[in-house]
């Protein structure tokens, strides 16, 4: 006997669970779709010469390699030498890149592609760390160049995924890198790697507080003047509290350098767009705290935080990059995306209590009083499910208590009853577990029936 | 540069195949979810040892290993031997198995799962083979006992699958493995090795003919008698070809032995509640040839095929089994399940033409005549997916004549126009490209127009 487990750092989930875990992603989906994005599925192994273009780096430590028995016993037989040929995938971006230019004379650009898919990374294993996780990742790819008005277009997918998932008030925070690297450049911080430097300090501000982060800076280390170390803090710490408030703190910025300049024009043409997309100005707010990957993003940059969880961290983050393919194409891609953790997002939810795992994806029981009615019970279940419910049949005879327990405990809320009274009637009786109710209906109007208090219940929510 | 290409033996596709790729996955778990089954998902890496409990057969030679970067560098020390701590899976039975003995007290049964991932064996690479493939399963398991009524509702299951997939008539084929084995025992073929060696000669019937068959089974090796012979020939031309006629082919089988009395009368109550389920008599039918795996199945068998085209084989196979996971548990946990292989299935039907690939998941696209209507535009395609409708929007200028031809190789339906004209009335005109029709309508009711239109068009189909 061999002890069944999964292996350390995997999320399995039971039913309730992978139910309310699926209508996350098909919520997801759904709203991916609603904004005109096409789905892509790539094969979750690539070729590690494709896969790990940049070797040696971090991300190669991170790599699962992939060996048939054959290429196992090959590569033993050689002293075990050489890198595999195949890896799985730890993202979604490098495939995506793999993926346009491999079939960029196949697609239509601007292409808008989303794709849904689990991803790995060999991580230490660690509580809410996860080894596979699914990343629902969106981008709009260009050729040659693509409009800053398409940054405008993901904070609206942003606002829809997490309005519909419903999982309380939360924050589109917004920055530009260019706006950043120009007012560094205007604290004579004009290096990229001093500003890096210098942004990681900035970092450690929550942690160490703003004495520690300014003695820093105008330390011997960075040697940064007292003024220019006082406006990069006040910078940081801006936040937006309203649509016009956002356009006031970019007009305060002043004229400064053309990269400045550049990243003020640009976030305003987005935040212009963002309101005629309909985004509510509750949802989204400058912050130009926000840097994230300083060697990919150029422009835009986004991170999406709940206003009660703000532990949470950012459960949606992305930008606007220069060249997506620059390792397999010489055509030059720019494109701008955003990517939802959400293996890690939804077991945060989890720990937080905020996933409703009550509710499955059955909606009807037909009970069983008598094996004898088991045909007419089928019959019923065929009518159900041809009126477009979810229906499952008692098939094996027991208690009617315990069926109804049964499908109390499973989050079923309708349950069907035939017995001898409703057979000789052409009735069925429904007890609604939910609203704790029952009715009789005749046969032929049961499926419209419960299908009209589906209806209701999910207008009331 | 890399050259960007995906490894040897997977299918990937481009977005308009992916769509239609992505609809029969949508159609199949919706099915599914309509017989009360519930999702499950495990991850795509499993222990080996877990996984490889019966080492060094065909599967394992299949198998892909997965080993991080360290792993890899220690096995390499070690001179690279002992099998690496992770593989991939080959199919969703033995993740299922040791899913259900690993979260036994935590699910209620019979217990019944749908699972729709993908798998890897390491196939020689050929045409129509992948090594990277979806399956689509369901499979009900019972805790010591499940009553052969479930194996009734899993034809039904099937018929409903691909009544919706609308890829041709089809046949669901069934046989009982019990009844197979009686009659094997009533013509002197007792042995069930010897049974599986007749079978695979009965399997070459197609290929090399009655005659060939006849001689080899009476021929030194099998040394059967004439009469026997001819009866299993005669046996395994049995296909029925009415609901009626299926029950009088069970009673053509006369009394036997206990285990052909099982079979038969398993059969009957299978064939009586497929009846009551509402599944046409035109879809299914007994044939006396099914066998499926000889070591596993030990009840009811199906296989499913397209009338109209044989050539693809099954499309949709199953059975019944005695116990699921005598590896991993001591439970007796008896089970009824089918498979759908999705990516060999959609390559066939992609290559036989039967794959509608014209309609894309965007239905409207808002065209832009002008950059400064852009606001507006949005604010529309804003109005058009809270209505429901997945809208694209034109965010860069060019040509409309381009924008049109976009839409029309993309296979969106409904092009929205918005000039001088239509702004000043608060209209739109609408071109519908499936139709080859247009027409003006007021912003406000744009979005029900086009639903109506929708379902128009669904309810024709």
């Amino acid at each position: 006997m061999i002890k069944p487990r999964t292996p350390p750092g995997v999320m399995e989930l039971l039913p309730p669970d992978q139910i309310a875990f699926q209508r996350m992603l098909d919520t997801i989906r759904r709203n991916f779709e609603r904004f005109g994005f096409l789905p892509v599925e790539t094969p979750v192994m690539e070729l590690s010469e494709v896969l790990l273009t940049k070797s040696g780096g971090e991300t190669e430590r991170q790599v699962y390699f992939v060996q048939s028995t054959g290429a196992l016993e090959k590569a033993a037989q050689s002293g075990g030498e050489g890198t595999p040929e195949m890896a799985l995938r730890f993202d979604l971006t490098v495939p995506l890149a793999r993926y346009v230019a491999e079939h960029e004379h196949d697609l239509a650009f601007p292409f808008r592609r989303y794709q849904m898919q689990r991803v790995y990374r060999g991580e230490r294993a660690q509580r809410g760390r996860f080894r596979e996780f699914y990343q629902c990742d969106i981008d709009v790819i260009g050729k040659d160049a693509l409009s800053v008005r398409f940054d405008a277009e993901l904070p609206a997918v942003i606002f829809a995924v997490f309005s519909e998932l419903n999982i309380g008030a939360f924050t589109i925070q917004l920055n530009n890198r260019k706006l950043m690297r120009g007012f560094f450049e205007q604290q004579g911080v004009a290096e990229p790697e001093l500003q890096a430097l210098v942004l990681r300090e900035v970092d450690k501000l929550d942690k160490r507080g703003a004495d520690y982060v300014r003695e820093t800076l105008v330390g011997e280390g960075f040697g940064l003047s007292a003024e220019a170390v006082a406006n990069i803090l006040a910078f940081v710490e801006v936040r937006s509290t309203s649509h016009d408030d956002a356009l006031a703190r970019l007009d305060a910025l002043g004229d400064g350098n053309d990269a400045l300049r550049d990243g003020v024009s640009e976030l305003r043409e987005v935040l212009e767009l963002i309101r005629a997309l309909g985004v509510p100005e509750a949802n989204y707010a400058l912050n130009f705290s926000i840097a994230r990957g300083l060697d990919y993003y150029t422009g835009t940059v986004y991170e999406t935080t709940l206003n009660d969880y703000p532990g949470i961290g950012s459960i949606c983050s992305g930008g606007r990059y220069d060249d997506l393919a620059s390792h397999y194409s010489k055509s030059r891609l720019p494109g701008v995306g955003i990517s939802i953790g959400l293996t890690r997002l939804f077991w945060q939810l989890r720990e937080a209590g905020i996933i409703d795992t009550a509710q499955s994806t059955v909606q009807v029981l037909v009970t069983q009083m008598d094996a004898a009615h088991l045909p007419h019970c089928l019959a019923i279940a065929s009518e159900l499910r041809h009126g477009g419910l979810n229906t499952e049949v008692v098939m094996e005879s027991s208690k009617l208590a315990r069926q109804f327990k049964y499908a109390d405990r499973a989050g079923i809320r309708f349950v069907v009853v035939l017995g001898e009274d409703e057979l000789a009637k052409g009735t069925v009786t429904v007890k609604d577990l939910r609203r704790e109710d029952q009715f009789e209906v005749a046969r032929g109007e049961l499926a419209r029936a419960l299908r009209v208090e589906l209806e209701q219940s999910r207008a009331m929510r």
